[in-house]
C-alpha cells in the first residue's frame, strides 16, 4: 500500500518538472471565522493536477519499460499529461486511446507532444474496455489515472506543498472522480497531521464514491446523469475505494448548477479559470460555509481546461 | 540613472514576497519558425506585475519613511499593490487617492489590505493633480508607478526571470502605459544580452509614447479615445520618456478590437485570464507573426484583473 515515503520519493522525482502552484487565500470567500485558501492546480503544467501522477509514473520506469512504451485511455487531462510527460522524459512510444467522438482540438493537443492517438469505441466506457483488450494483445505499460500506486503517490505531492506553505490548514477539499487525487493527498496530509480532515467532493449527477461507501461495494462503473463535469463521472478506482475509509472523512455532494455558478464566480470575482471538476470545491464551500466555521480550509482547484462551448454558456 | 545592479538588488529585496511566474511556451501561437513564450504576470500576487514595483519601493524605505507612511494615486493595480505591500511590510499609514467615480469593488479591494482610500477629483487626471497637491500639504512619501527609479527597478526583475529560464529569448514584447515596466525590463535584459530587441505595445486609442518619441516631446498627459485598456491610456512617465531611445527598439500600435479579440483568444484557447493591458501583446503577435520569423519571443502578460462587465461583453 502507498505510504508517506512513496509520496516524498515521488516529490523528489517530479519536483523539477512541475510548478509549485500558488496556495492563495481568497479574500472574498474567507470571513472573520474562516480562512479559505485555493491551491491553484489550474495553473499547473498542462493546466491540471494530473500531470503530477503521469510524471511520477514515467520518472519511475525502468529502461526496459521506457523502451517498450506506455499506454493510457483518456481524451482528457490524463491523456494529454501522459503524452507531455512521455515527450519530456524520452518515452518515444506512447499511445493514447480515446473515444471515437473525441473533438479534434483534444486529439491535436495530445498529438502535439508526440503520443499516437487511437480512436476506439463509441464512448469512454467502450474505449476503456476495448483499449484494455488492445493493450493485452499489443503490450505497452498501461498508466491507470486512478488506481496505480505510483500515479497516486504523484498526486499526493499536492498535500506536501499545501502543508509546507500553510501548516495550519486543518481541512482539505478535494474533487473525487476515480479518487486518485484525494487518496494521494489524504495519505500525505494525514501522515503530517493525523487530525486533518479530508473532504471529498462529488457531483450530484454521479455520486459513485458515496454509493460505493454506503453499499460497501466497489462500483468500477456507475451510471451518470447529464453532467458538465466530464472528469467526475463514472465509477471509482479500486485502490481509492479500498482506502476510502482511511482516507476520506466526509463527502459533500454538489449540484450541477452550483458547479456552473462556481465557475462563473471564479472567473468574475477571483479572475481564475477552472474546469468544472476544478470548480466543484467552490460550489461546496459557498453552499456550506457555516460547516467550516473556525477552520483553515484548502480547496484543490484541480484543473483549468474548460471547454469553449461550456465557457460561453456559463458566462451567458 | 537605473542600472542592472539596481535591478538585481531589487530582486534580492522582493524575491521572497513574489511568485516566479511561469514562462510558458504557447503551442498555439508558436510555429515551425517562431517560438512564442508567455510570461504570466496575470498569475502574480494581486494578479499584476505592478506588485513588483510597489514591493521594491517599500522594501527600500528607511525606518523613518515607514513611520511617516506612503501615498499613491491609482484606483487600479498600482493602488491595490501599494496597499498590499504596505500591509505586508508594516507600513501602517498608507493612503490611496482614487477618482470619485471609482467603483466600490475596487475601493473595497484596496481597503481590504488596510490602506485608507480618499476619493478626489472627477477623473484620473483631476485625482492626480489634486492628490499631488494634498501630498504636498500633508506629507507622506509618494509612490509614482511609472517614474520612480526604485519602482522601475522592481519591474525589471521580470526580465531577470525570463532570461534565467529561457536564455535564448531574443525579443520581449511589453505593454506601455506610463512606461515603467518596459524601462525596467529593457535595462535588465540589455545588460544580460545587448542584442535583445525590446518592443513596446500601445493601444491605437492612446499612442502617447509613439507621439513623444516622434515629436521629441515629453507628453505627461495625452488625449485618449475610448479604450478598454484603462492601464494604457494617458501620458508617459518622465524617466521612461528620457530612457526610451536607449530602452525601446520599436513600438507596435494595436487596435482596440484586436485587443478584445486577444482577451477572448486567451480565455478560450490558452485558458488564461488577462486584463486588456495584459492581452495587448497577444493582439500584436497575432497580427504581426511574420515580423518575428526565426525569433524566440517572450510576451509579458502584465495583469489579470479584468472588469466583470467588459468580460461579459467580450465573451458575447
Amino acid at each position: 500500500m502507498i505510504n508517506y515515503e512513496n509520496i516524498k520519493e515521488a516529490k523528489g522525482r517530479i519536483d523539477k518538472y512541475i510548478y509549485h502552484t500558488p496556495l492563495e487565500k481568497s479574500i472574498y470567500l474567507s470571513n472573520a471565522d474562516t480562512n479559505i485558501y485555493l491551491k491553484l492546480e489550474n495553473q499547473q503544467k498542462m493546466r491540471c493536477a494530473k500531470i503530477r501522477g503521469a510524471l511520477s509514473k514515467i520518472t519511475n520506469l525502468t529502461k526496459d519499460e521506457i523502451e517498450k512504451g506506455v499506454v493510457a485511455i483518456s481524451s482528457g487531462n490524463h491523456g494529454a499529461a501522459v503524452s507531455y510527460a512521455s515527450n519530456l522524459l524520452g518515452v518515444e512510444n506512447a499511445t493514447i486511446y480515446v473515444p471515437e467522438t473525441t473533438p479534434n482540438s483534444k486529439v491535436e493537443k495530445i498529438e502535439y507532444y508526440g503520443a499516437k492517438v487511437v480512436k476506439i469505441g463509441k464512448n469512454y466506457d467502450e474505449a476503456h474496455e476495448m483499449g484494455l483488450e488492445e493493450i493485452k494483445n499489443n503490450g505497452g505499460l498501461f498508466i491507470d489515472p486512478c488506481s496505480d500506486e505510483v500515479v497516486i503517490a504523484g498526486q499526493g505531492t499536492i498535500a506536501l506543498e499545501i502543508l509546507e506553505e500553510e501548516p495550519n490548514i486543518d481541512t482539505i477539499l478535494v474533487p473525487i472522480g476515480g479518487g486518485g487525487i484525494i487518496t494521494g493527498i489524504s495519505i500525505a496530509a494525514k501522515a503530517i497531521n493525523p487530525n486533518i480532515e479530508i473532504i471529498g467532493l462529488q457531483t450530484a449527477a454521479c455520486p459513485a464514491m458515496v454509493a460505493s461507501l454506503k453499499d460497501e461495494k466497489f462500483y468500477e462503473v456507475y451510471p451518470t446523469e447529464d453532467s458538465i463535469c466530464d472528469a467526475l463521472v463514472g465509477g471509482v478506482g479500486e485502490i481509492p475505494y479500498k482506502m476510502a475509509k482511511k482516507c476520506i472523512d466526509d463527502i459533500l455532494v454538489v449540484e450541477e448548477n452550483h458547479i456552473a455558478e462556481a465557475i462563473k464566480y471564479l472567473i468574475m470575482t477571483e479572475k481564475i479559470m477552472a474546469e468544472p471538476a476544478g470548480a466543484i470545491g467552490i460550489g461546496a464551500i459557498r453552499k456550506n460555509i457555516d460547516r467550516f466555521k473556525g477552520k483553515n480550509v484548502a480547496i484543490v482547484i484541480t484543473g483549468g481546461n474548460i471547454d469553449q462551448g461550456l465557457m460561453n454558456e456559463i458566462i451567458k
